[in-house]
C-alpha cells in the first residue's frame, strides 16, 4: 500500500491525507506544491471541509431541543383539551388528568386500544386532529431524536465490545463508520428487548395479567396495533404506560427503519461493487475522458464511475459546473489563483 | 448559453450531451477528439450509462411481483389460520372466512379495532406474530409498490396538467424530474382525499353511522387509530373494509414519506446554494487542486464541491481510487488505450 503510493502519487493525493503521515507529503515535494497557502494552513482546512458537510446538514434538522419541545407542547395542549372534556369521554377511568394524557399518548402513537374513547363530537373531532398531528410528530422524534440518540449510545457499544483490545478514538469512529447501520440495528434490537420485557413483568405484575396475556399486551402495543381486549386500567398501570408506549412504539418503528435501511445499504454495495468490478472498455474510456484529451484521469475516472453508480446525478454535475464557469473569470478552463484576483476585484462577482 | 458553451469548452463537455444538438459536437473538433470509438458508439453509450444506474438499482430492489406474492401469500395464510381459529375469537361475528380475512388486514394495517380479538393461547401469539410480519410487508409496500404507482401516474398527472401546452415526452420527464417530491405529493394527497370521502359516503350509508361519526370512523382508521367504538360489522362493511383500510393506511404513511421526503429535499437545496455561493478562497483552491498542478481543473472542481455538499465521501473516492491504480497498468497517473491493452494482455487483471 505505501509502495503504491510513491509510484502513483496523483492517485494518492486523492485519498484522506489525516491517514498517511504528514511528513512524508512535505519531504515527497511533488506530491503536492504549496503555492498559495502554507502547509499549515491547508491541513485543517482539509480537515474542516471533510467534517463541514456533516455539521452543516445537522444545522439544516430540527434540533433535538426543537423537537422535544414539540412534543412538550402537544402533550400539554392533548392532556389540557381532553381534561377539560373529561365527561364528553366514556371507558375505564381512574385520575382525570392522568387518563387524560393517558388518552393523548395513546392517540398520538396510534395505538388506540379503545378503552377510553371520545364521546361526543368535539371529542371526536379534537381526537381525529389530534391523531394526524401525533403521527407527524413521532415520524419528527423517528427522524431526528431517536436516530441521534442512538448514534450516541453506539460510541459507547463500540468501546464495550472492544475493550480489552484498547482501541483508540479514531478506530472506534473508523468501526462505527463501515458497520453503521449495523450497530444502530443491534442497539435497537437490544432496547426493544429490554422494553419487551420490562412491559411484561410490569403487566404481569401491576395489571394482574398472566404471562401469555402480558406479552400479548405487549405485542398489541409495541406495533400499535391496541386491540384494546387487554390494556392498562389501574393508576399506576397509567402512569407506566405514558412513558413505556411512547418509548416503545418508536423502538419498534425505528427498528424497521435501521431494518430498511441496512437493505438498502446492502444493495448499494453490490451495486457499487458491481461497478467497480465492470471492465472498462474502450467506449467507458472514451465516455470518461470529459476534457477530451484522450486520457482519463484520476478525477474523471472519479467522476465516471460515481454517475455509474446513481450517487450522483448529471444535473449535480450541471450545477456545478455553472458555477466553475462563473468563478473561470480567465477562461482558462481551469481555476488558478488569478481567478480568485479578478473575480474579487470585478464588482459584478460578488 | 450557447455562446459560453463555446469559450469554455472542457466546462461544456461535462454536460448533458443530449441537451445539447449533436451536429455541434461534431463541427467543433476540439469538443471531443474520438480516438478509438467512433460517434455512433459513442452517443448510445452515453446515454445507456446515464440510465443505467437507475435501471440498474431497480434490478437490486424486489420488485412488483414479488411484494404482491408475498402480500397474498400473507394474506392467504393469515386468513386460513383465523378462520380455523374462528372459535378461538371473540366479538362481532358475520361470515367466518370474512371475518378472518378482516381481521388480518385489521390486524396487519395495525388498525386493530377490537371489535373481533383472540380469545386463547394460540390466536394470541398468532395475532402477535402477524401483526409484525404485516408492520414489515407494509414497509415493503410502501417503499417499493406505493413509489411505484404513484411515479407511474405522475407521467399523467403532468401530462394533463399541461395538455393545453403541448408538450413533448422530454419536457414532461424534465418537469417530473425538477420537481418529483412536489407532484408525489399533490397526488398522494388527491388519492387521500378521494379515498377518505369515500369511506364517510359508504360509512354513512351501508354502516349508518352519522356525518361525525362516519367522519370520526375514517379518521381513526386510515391513521391506524383503531378505538374501535366505531368500526365495520355488516358483511357489505367488511368487504368493502378489506380493500379500503389496505388502501388508505398505506396511502396515509406514504403520505408522511413524501413530506418526510420534500423536507429533506429543501434542505438539501438549502445545502447545495450554500455550497456554491459561498466564496472560494486560495485555501479552497489549494484543497480541491487534486493533482497538485496549482490550477483546479473543472472535474476537481466538481469532486471538491460534492464532498462540500455531503454527496459523496472520502471513502467512495478512496474506494474508486484503489480500482483506478488497479487499471492505471502503465502508470502514467492517467487511463488511455494503452492500459486497457495491457491489462487484457495480462492474466492478473482479469
Amino acid at each position: 500500500m505505501a509502495n503504491s503510493d510513491v509510484k502513483q502519487p496523483r492517485a494518492s493525493a486523492l485519498l484522506d491525507p489525516l491517514s498517511q503521515p504528514t511528513k512524508t507529503k512535505n519531504v515527497e515535494g511533488r506530491f503536492r506544491h504549496c503555492k498559495s497557502a502554507p502547509t499549515d494552513l491547508f491541513f485543517p482546512q482539509k480537515k474542516s471541509e471533510m467534517e463541514q458537510p456533516k455539521s452543516l446538514l445537522a444545522n439544516f434538522h430540527p434540533s433535538f431541543l426543537q423537537v422535544s419541545l414539540a412534543l412538550l407542547v402537544y402533550l400539554g395542549v392533548g392532556t389540557l383539551c381532553f381534561a377539560l372534556f373529561r365527561h364528553h369521554i366514556k371507558g375505564t377511568k381512574t385520575n382525570a388528568t392522568l387518563d387524560a394524557m393517558y388518552l393523548c399518548i395513546v392517540t398520538m402513537t396510534t395505538v388506540g386500544y379503545g378503552d377510553l374513547v371520545p364521546n361526543s363530537v368535539p371529542t371526536k373531532l379534537l381526537a381525529s386532529a389530534s391523531v394526524f398531528a401525533g403521527m407527524a410528530l413521532v415520524g419528527l422524534v423517528l427522524s431526528k431524536a431517536a436516530d441521534y440518540l442512538v448514534e450516541k449510545q453506539e460510541m459507547v457499544l463500540v468501546k464495550a465490545l472492544h475493550f480489552h483490545e484498547q482501541v483508540g478514538r479514531m478506530e472506534v469512529r473508523e468501526e462505527i463508520k463501515t458497520n453503521k447501520v449495523r450497530y444502530k440495528l443491534v442497539m435497537i434490537v437490544g432496547l426493544l428487548l429490554l422494553l419487551m420485557i420490562v412491559g411484561t413483568i410490569f403487566l404481569s405484575i401491576v395489571e394482574n395479567f398472566d404471562f401469555v396475556d402480558a406479552f400479548y399486551c405487549v405485542c398489541c402495543t409495541i406495533t400499535t396495533l391496541g386491540y384494546g381486549d387487554k390494556s392498562f386500567s389501574t393508576v399506576a398501570g397509567r402512569i407506566f404506560a405514558i412513558f413505556w408506549i411512547l418509548t416503545s412504539t418508536i423502538c419498534v418503528a425505528q427498528f424497521f427503519l435501521y431494518l430498511a435501511e441496512l437493505n438498502t445499504e446492502h444493495r448499494q454495495h453490490s451495486l457499487v461493487n458491481w461497478v467497480l468490478k465492470r471492465r472498462m472498455t474502450h467506449i467507458d474510456l472514451e465516455a470518461a475522458d470529459l476534457d477530451g484529451d484522450g486520457n482519463v484521469s484520476a478525477p474523471e475516472f472519479i467522476i465516471y464511475k460515481l454517475k455509474e453508480m446513481g450517487k450522483i446525478s448529471q444535473e449535480d454535475i450541471a450545477l456545478i459546473l455553472r458555477e466553475f464557469r462563473d468563478l473561470d473569470v480567465d477562461q482558462t478552463g481551469t481555476l488558478s489563483a488569478s481567478d480568485l484576483k479578478l473575480s474579487q476585484s470585478s464588482p459584478a462577482e460578488n
